[in-house]
């Protein structure tokens, strides 16, 4: 970075919210960013336990210098009823990872951790526009990307979950939104676009989440997991293209740089890149 | 400084609560002294209305990573009955400018303004001890500088303000705690310690707070304005040593650095300054 970031009495705040905290990138990504663009703002840890959240919002809704507040593990479905008013993904979705605030003070809950990964599978040269799609595990993050995969338009999406309720109520939400979805089985023969949201990978020795060999040649399998699962392992082997999860967090940027109101600078996830490995020097 | 301020998610907030906040120094002197000392902490900002300070506090309380907080105007009265123990000091004094976070999580209310008063005068070679004393107005500030030249060992403490009970009440309990302390006039004749804590001088035109005629050439003569009021340059006239405002805050770091486990760091005046000209470029 080429100057000092500004801590001063006209600083704004942008905070991250969870627990534990201290693992989380998006304060020096953040920061830095600001500072590259000549911003007074910080992104600002807050280690905070689930019970605490309620009083906790209640409090920062105080603070004038608050300029938006991302959410993250373990708070993002305890934020739906936290905030004055949902985006429509954030209300099917039932999770909340970003906390604008309007013009009247207002706070309005988003959830752009979906956006994050599709736009990260455009930015992979992998639209997932018209592509016959499976998306295993249906959780927070699953939720989110099933969002984000319908409304850009994949032409059939078979979610699953090991909770099949959990996969049958969403696509049941998303089908009532008009579009082409249903739950069915972790199969992933016939599909163009195979996506794993589950936890299935995170530790060595995990069962695979689909059925390897039988995903189809020439498919794309992204994942949402950081490093190379077997999954993506496997798939790479029979000439698949594959896709990790370390792109989902730096392509959700720039939505929430427009929440706020900054989406006249560069928060690109090219540049957010740039700016953390600076940070790292 | 030699290297960039750190934020990062392990980041832990020192803040400063105030209306308006905007031009406050603490968060660019903190800042700049913690990340001297190699130190993951930063000083941050809250702009918080007077009628949003308990909501805030309360939500404040539930920030793990919280280190403490400095109060500025106009919540230092208020906050004695928003911390959960007051010092012996701040309970006297009825007014809180920072809040320390014990053990068990329990906020402590301490007023350490006056200590960085007296601590500039001891270090401006004009120690206090055994000195008589006038002190003109006795609002916040005063009423904190009061009881710090009172524990200081002043061997004879007049009090006056333009509120005659104001000043009277404090006499009392700095009596009641067994301290030379009376109400008088504002008469600095046959006193060698004289001390301006009310905001005449602030402008141009303003009364002086005492008959510059009747100080006693050679006696020390201080005020809590930052800028050389009239007063100041009267006395300097006079041959008095003079001594302004502007060391008051910097000689409260270090009890502050105290409060937050840090005593063991280097936040003497000397150093806050050196950092805060390295800041200012």
């Amino acid at each position: 970075m080429s100057r000092h970031p500004v801590v001063d009495g006209a600083t704004r705040i942008l905070g991250i919210v969870g627990d534990p905290i201290a693992q989380v990138r998006a304060p020096e990504v953040w920061t830095g960013l600001f500072h590259l663009h000549g911003l007074n703002l910080l992104c600002l840890p807050y280690h905070v336990a689930p019970t605490d959240l309620p009083a906790f919002f209640a409090g920062m809704r105080r603070i004038r210098n608050l300029a938006g507040m991302i959410v993250t593990i373990p708070h993002k479905p305890a934020s739906v009823d936290l905030v004055d008013a949902l985006t429509e993904r954030a209300r099917i979705v039932r999770s909340v990872n970003f906390i604008g605030i309007r013009t009247d003070g207002s706070w309005l809950g988003d959830i752009v951790d979906g956006i994050g990964f599709v736009e990260n599978l455009k930015m992979s040269d992998a639209d997932p526009a018209g592509r016959r799609t499976l998306l295993v595990g249906t959780g927070g993050v699953g939720t989110a990307i099933a969002f984000a995969l319908a409304e850009a338009g994949v032409s059939d999406l078979v979610l699953h979950d090991r909770d099949t309720a959990r996969s049958a109520s969403l696509a049941e939400r998303l089908t009532a939104l008009g579009w082409p979805v249903r739950a069915g089985a972790p199969d992933p023969d016939g599909f163009e676009l195979v996506v794993n949201a589950s936890p299935a990978g995170m530790k060595d020795g995990d069962p695979l989440p689909v059925d390897a060999a039988r995903i189809a040649p020439g498919s794309i399998v992204a994942d949402v997991i950081v490093h190379e699962t077997e999954l993506l392992r496997r798939a790479a082997a029979i000439g698949c293209r594959t896709i990790d999860g370390t792109g989902m967090m730096d392509h959700q940027l720039a939505t929430m740089a427009a929440h706020l109101g900054l989406g006249a600078h560069d928060f690109s996830a090219a540049t957010a890149r740039r700016v953390a490995a600076a940070v790292r020097g």
